[in-house]
């Protein structure tokens, strides 16, 4: 099993991504976590762009790493500078990471048109720059920006970029496909020429997915002798993304055998993916593969009867391996065995010829023609099993609300709610304005419930879907709401249906407090009994 | 230049989504919408499986596709049953498709396992279905389920699949990785061995990307010899998702240089991704390659800088190519000549490069950044041109409208609306109940507006969608409310953005009668002028 070097830019490349922003806490975190998990370098900044960054380098050494190394990113030495005093250069060193990675230029018409240098004074820039760290006794990668471009338009200067780099004394050389644009058989034909006909040793692989292909050409990459994969692990960075790391991770180590990660830590990449997404204020991507809430989700009946035969016929890998879990989508389509699977996990006495299973599918298909449809929508679901089988106590009755919204409004919260609710025998008033009504319904079901049951406070909704369904007059005709919930680790969903928008969805936020003060007391009855 | 036929199925294997439900009439949306961008086969459902796919199937009849043909898919027949009376190819034939897809196992494992019957039968089932379809003058697709875990599995049987399809007469052989494990290397070697060793020809490829590999594996499957290729334009489908087809076609025509659609529709592939994505009612993937808003966005300062001096720097293809843009906002997303045909439609006298063209595009992007997004809202954007040209006056002026909503409700309709509006120098005041507050609103708009325009009165709503945008904290997030609106024979659609559900409801209601007044005094003007 060769060994194959994973090397996680999120901190450095992936922060380049819309929308994101890290603070230095959030670094440490993912510093961490991506530690846990066992990639073998973790570029976290660069120190010489920016104040933010060495102020993590300095908070970071207190922290000692398992199985990663630390590494910095920077350019070369400035144009016509000496490395001995080239502030560049000089920051790197200062932030006393272990590993430098430093970027040149590999594609002749970027040092001609864009640096604006001769060829020459380039690989100077290369050569000095890593030949005077190596001196520091610092493990040096040197990132070839546009070798796969800079190759296909001056092959000879690309081969003299990498040839200046080695050189220099580089400890690995990546290929970086900076714009995206290569096709997995030019990786192919030119990782081959690179290995075979040039005789290049320690390669790594840098990859963006603006032709869909980064993840491929990757694996592509290593398959023809490349030992050093960068990207991110959530995918994240700039336009349509760095190659996603927790599929190559899977990809590289599970089907193709390479030993990558710690094998017991593999199935840590579900979590450490939500995580890292969740730390970067990112909605996880439900479709990534491997790690994704779907990833594993099936749909079709005839799909699910088959998983029910034999999970290998319609799934590549085990999801327990990845820590991902299968989901069983309910639809009209899907058969009975569906439904098991989750009144099972409520209670798993119970057979599947039984009288309250029989029940539960009777309500179900009655829920399913009113317009339910409870596929991506578990939390409810899991309620609705709870209520038939009588293990669901309600954790407050609601009295009365009333909503009033006006135009023009006094203030920007057109809406006002007036709540009462019950908790045992005693009940709560509250109010609160919002956004709307349902804005306005969310804060004080959680103000009034968060009197009784501190778990409500610190959730909230992440995503609100409404949807017509059936009839021919639409603001008159039946809407499913869908709302997608959070506590900042798990997420649930939950669903309501009604003429009214605003009933379902009310229905969709009780169940949403009902799932969460159900899981939160599970969880404390759980810990009492261990 | 080899042509490489698209097949298209987003209706049918992509609705095996999660939370992707089509209606009728959101299934011809994509179909006309699809047949514009050229694709070579649309499969549009399942009408064995489905009666909302057999009374689509009957409808689309009145409606002649220009690019495309449309495609039913099915099963083989049945088990031990006759093909000539087997109901499974009864309904292929009856759908009146021009075009039938049948899928078969190729994995003896299934075979055995999952439909538990013997490797001859199954081989018999392939051939004698397909040789029946043929004889009904129908041109045949064979789907070779799980062919790449077939072949690995078992190659002899795999082959023998194959040729049963192929001595039955199918039109194409597609191979398809049903569970998407299937690596890029592993496709290009036995697509070699197909076409090379075995001689077959017509070859299709059918990929998933559980292993992020699915475009990858559908471009090098071309390259190998393969000339059909399924997926769905926006990549949904099961689990991690069919291939994305509009990353595919761009990589096979652009990159590889393949004839793949009309080079004049390439510059419509963005627009075509988004308007399917916002009838299928899910989010656009900002990363997409190609057609994602970010997929040519800068952040980096020193990329910009790059950019600025020459675009190739730092972008794989022209934006422009595919109908995307630098940076992120939509207006020329669409293309100016979207936009140009939209303005020349109010008034065809404006030149592209006038004045009021840029103001309307300055005025568009400022909406666009605030989370208006007119493909799909028509209506709205023949609003937006005319007030920008001077051409529109208000039909009326809302002086303020009141909304209460109670529960528990004394009535059915929970909602109530006070509301006075102004038309000229007229006030009218009146109430409404409905079921919730849209729909009361839209009851009292137009039982006021009623009262002097007559057209108002017989308007309906037929479809209001909710989409949150952007914000992590759904129900205080940004809405879009989109409208469609019908008088029984026109349709149009309107947008209405806000932090208040209702308040984005009311802008996406006004905007839907103003249009309604609006096209109804044109047509009486025209009327007058005949």
């Amino acid at each position: 099993m060769r060994k194959v070097n994973i090397f996680d830019s999120t901190l450095r490349d992936g922060s380049q991504a819309h929308g994101i922003s890290f603070s230095v806490e959030d670094k440490i975190k993912i510093v961490k976590k991506l530690d846990e998990l066992g990639v073998s370098y973790i570029e976290a900044g660069n120190p010489g762009s920016n104040p933010k960054d060495r102020e993590f380098f300095r908070k970071i050494k207190e922290i000692k790493l398992k199985n990663s190394k630390l590494c910095a990113f920077g350019s070369t030495r400035k144009l016509h500078s000496k490395v001995h005093n080239d502030t560049n250069l000089k920051s790197l060193i200062d932030s006393n990471a272990e590993v430098l990675c430093i970027f040149g230029k590999a594609w002749d018409f970027h040092v001609t048109d864009i640096i604006k240098t001769t060829l020459k004074e380039n690989l100077s820039m290369i050569y000095d720059s890593i030949k005077y760290l190596k001196e520091q006794n610092k493990e040096v990668i040197f990132d070839a920006e546009h070798f796969f471009d800079g190759y296909k338009g001056n092959k000879d200067y690309a081969i003299k970029v990498l040839t200046a780099a080695r050189d220099g004394g580089a400890d690995s050389l990546v290929l970086c496909d900076t714009n995206g644009g290569t096709m997995p058989f030019e990786i192919e034909e030119i990782v081959r020429e690179l290995v075979i006909d040039y005789g290049f040793k320690n390669l790594g692989i840098h990859c963006h997915n603006d032709s869909g292909n980064a993840v491929a050409n990757s694996i592509v990459a290593v398959k023809y002798g490349v030992n050093h994969v960068q990207g991110t692990i959530t995918g994240f960075g700039e336009r349509c993304g760095n190659a996603n790391l927790s599929t190559i991770i899977a990809d590289l180590q599970i089907k193709m055998g390479y030993d990558v990660i710690d094998e017991k830590n593999m199935e840590q990449l579900t979590a450490a993916y939500r995580y890292i997404c969740e730390v970067s204020n990112v909605i996880p991507n439900d479709k990534e593969p491997y790690v994704g809430n779907y990833a594993f989700a099936h749909k079709g009946g005839m799909h699910i009867d088959a998983v029910y035969k034999n999970p290998h016929s319609f799934e590549h890998v085990a999801p327990e391996m990845v820590g991902n879990e299968r989901r069983i989508l309910m639809s009209e389509v899907s058969g009975r065995s569906t439904v098991m699977s989750i009144i099972n996990s409520v209670n798993p006495n119970i057979k599947k010829d039984s009288e309250e299973v029989k029940k539960i599918i009777e309500k179900l298909k009655e829920l399913e023609y009113q317009g339910y449809q409870f596929e991506g929508a578990e939390g409810s679901f899991e309620l609705l099993v709870r209520k038939e089988l009588g293990l669901f106590k309600p954790s407050f009755k609601l009295i009365e609300y009333k909503v009033m919204i006006d135009k023009p409004s006094t203030t920007e919260k057109s809406a006002t709610v007036a709540m009462k609710i019950k908790v045992n025998e005693t009940v709560e008033v509250t109010a609160a304005d919002g956004y709307g009504p349902v804005n306005a319904l969310d804060i004080a079901l959680r103000k009034a419930l968060g009197v009784f049951y501190k778990s409500v406070s610190s959730m909230y909704l992440i995503d609100y879907k409404v949807r017509v369904i059936g009839g021919d007059k639409a603001t008159s005709a039946k809407v499913r709401v869908i709302i997608e919930s959070t506590d900042g680790e798990k997420t649930w969903t939950t669903i309501g249906v009604s003429y009214d928008i605003i009933e379902a969805s009310w229905e969709a936020l009780v169940d949403s407090v009902e799932y969460n003060i159900l899981k939160c007391n599970k969880d404390k009855e759980e810990k009492l009994n261990e």
